[in-house]
């Protein structure tokens, strides 16, 4: 089944300790949508500006992205600049320019119309709604979002996890949405508000899936997938889009969305998310195979699995 | 087969955000042997002052551990007080008294002498060096240490390490130890210091197991264990201790160290850390049965498996 992911396709200039990397073509909505793409098809949505050529298409077309629904402005695209330098698990901004951004209204395309996935990644809850309210018949909804939307655009938020069936979000992101440091009760808070399923990414420590069911203490319905302790790190820009398009992704080309179905699809997005990792930018998951992939979600069942 | 260890034998004044609780029974040693006597025998090398009585013996006795070679000493127990107010993963040291601890110098009964299995508890590296030279023939030695010996004691802790089998210690530990911020990196470090495996704990996001062969890139050797998320935390003291007693306490357990024993010794490690943090203290590990074990080992399995 096809997915329709909303976001931003930007350019990133990335410091880390393994070197600087200037405009590399980046945004949420472009890792999740490379990610999902070896699993089903994927449709974008977002605005870019006239920086934005036949090269960067190049990049979706490779992987038979659809790319009909990117607006094309006047103007700059959206720009962020970031450093790891001290601590590989968050980023530093030094630099954020929302350029064509900044009034984008988000219209969706007739031939998106029959998605029926649909993955909200981290833009503005009010645009993020506004997606949400133009595809009322889709399946599956999830979505994701960070700190700033949490502390300063908390109504608008609160409107959109009400359509939300699976929330994205990291350990801070939780426990700061829920205002409790537990994670337990935290997970249980966010799930108040609307999603029936949290993923909460532990960054290296891998991420937990929580059910509404928990709320009934039934600890079997949560799941826990790990990372892959890494070597080395090149860029962690992405990985937690990257996770959410091979979460997501393979949850799309499933017959069933049985429990298995959401334990594999955690798989798959920890191998996203540290295939990401490996290059700069989106350059790992350009060159990946489905081969490379299933071979890592054998490396992470062998890491995890007692027999 | 047997297993010896040593280590502290103490009283806790703890705080945490569920309460206050005074002179608890407590101290490495004690920890580690209730968890390991619910799958083998384990005796005790300690010192203890004349504040330690019949009560406390009866706590050891009741798991049937043999405290012959805790030693009695004129003066008071070693004392810790400390808090976990701000964070449950994190102790806040109010206060350490060696007493009877700082002139300690460990000796092994005879009957001690055929243990098989060695734990070194986190003491002076210095004593650790001396118990394990007075036993050169045990089968498999594992140990703890923590920054504060990493930082201060860096010449006896490497002496050490030449004799350490396993190494368990946290992420933190292992960073500081290798001197280098990627944890494989770091645990490949460790491990060119003597001991042949590593386990690092993360805390509530579990646990992973290096081998030495790690630096051959074989993936698949590292092993990674989760912990249960947990509603409640009520006192995370001694979960490390709890984690290396039934880490150490299954595999002495196993008629042969295959992988296979080391990944499930890992599950019952996650285990026994779990429970600790359910009550103040040795509470729960006085309380609990082998069948409540099992029970969580299978939750543990759920919480992780693919199918």
């Amino acid at each position: 089944m096809a997915i329709t992911v909303v976001g931003s396709v930007a350019y990133d200039s990335i410091e880390t300790p393994a070197g600087r990397k200037d405009r590399c073509l980046g945004g949420a909505a472009t890792y999740f949508a490379l990610a999902a793409s070896f699993f089903t098809d994927v449709r974008v949505i977002a605005v870019v500006g006239e920086d934005f050529g036949a090269e960067q298409e190049a990049v979706f077309h490779a992987r038979k992205i659809d790319i009909s629904g990117i607006e094309r402005a006047a103007g700059k695209s959206f720009f962020w600049e970031g450093s790891y330098l001290e601590n590989l698990n968050e980023a530093k901004t030094h630099n954020t320019e929302l350029n064509v951004f900044a009034a984008f209204n988000p219209k969706i395309p007739d031939a998106y119309r029959d998605s029926e996935f649909l993955f909200l990644a981290n833009i503005d809850p009010v645009l993020q709604r506004r997606v949400r309210e133009q595809m009322p018949d889709v399946k599956l909804v999830a979505g994701d979002t960070m700190n700033y939307w949490i502390n300063d655009h908390r109504p608008a938020l609160l409107e959109v996890l009400k359509g939300i069936d699976i929330l994205l979000i990291n350990d801070t992101e939780a426990r700061v949405l829920a205002g409790d440091k537990n994670l337990v009760k935290a997970a249980r808070g966010v799930m108040s508000m609307g999603p029936r399923m949290l993923v909460v990414k532990h960054g290296e420590y891998g991420a937990t899936l929580f059910h509404k069911a928990v709320a009934n203490s039934r600890q079997s319905e949560t799941f826990r997938a790990p990372a892959l302790p890494l070597e080395e790190v090149v860029d962690p820009t992405g990985a937690g889009d990257s996770f959410a398009g091979g979460f997501f992704g393979y949850l799309a080309s499933q017959p069933a969305l049985t429990p298995g179905a959401f334990r594999r699809a955690m798989f798959y997005g920890s191998v996203m998310g540290s295939y990401a990792c490996e290059r700069f930018g989106t350059e790992r998951l350009q060159q990946l195979s489905r081969k490379e992939i299933d071979e890592r979600f054998q490396v992470f069942r062998e890491l995890t699995h007692l027999d």
